[in-house]
């Protein structure tokens, strides 16, 4: 018995979209979480860089493609059952269209 | 005008649910991804433990409820967009029901 097991990822049970979470390979910061189809995921390890679907414009996109700020994916991992992914990237840019590293700047107050 | 925009979580465009980032607040290791609906989100934020939404079964899920893995939420964040929630904790427990501390073990290689 292999005692590595060889997840695929599940493009099924997102009704296929993969939640994906990227974090900076240095900082560990966790930088946006975006939407990955079967043909984003295939781009995203043939050119080593972040590729995702747009629920909202309904088409590919390649992180960076217009902005420059790409991310040079470095280590990709799937969690337990195969739907979500989880991609270690070093940017070459902030990754928010704000203009902010991370897109997760709005803190919650915990009372 | 007030330079600190309050983003409240927008449940809506997640057709009810948001994707959660978990993080352990000390190592900053992605431990899981969970959903929230607005039920799990408030009851998260009363009892700063995590509860999320069972999408297998149609359930609010404490997490740890049963297993004594509770996550102590320490901070949460909201990305900019509202739409996906990022919580740091400090966990009681492994994370993964496969006893692993994250879910994220399946590397992918990058060839």
């Amino acid at each position: 018995m292999d005692l590595v097991q060889r997840v695929q990822p599940d493009f099924v049970k997102g009704q296929g979209l993969l939640p994906t979470v990227v974090v900076d390979a240095n900082t560990k910061d966790v930088l946006m979480v975006a939407w990955m189809n079967e043909e984003s995921y295939k781009r995203t390890l043939a050119t080593k860089e972040t590729w995702f679907w747009s629920r909202s414009r309904q088409e590919l996109w390649h992180k960076g493609g217009t902005s420059g700020h790409t991310q040079q994916v470095v280590r990709a991992t799937l969690d337990c059952d195969g739907d979500t992914l989880l991609l270690e990237v070093i940017p070459k840019g902030p990754a928010c269209h704000t203009g902010a590293s991370s897109c997760f700047f709005n803190e919650i107050e915990l009372l």
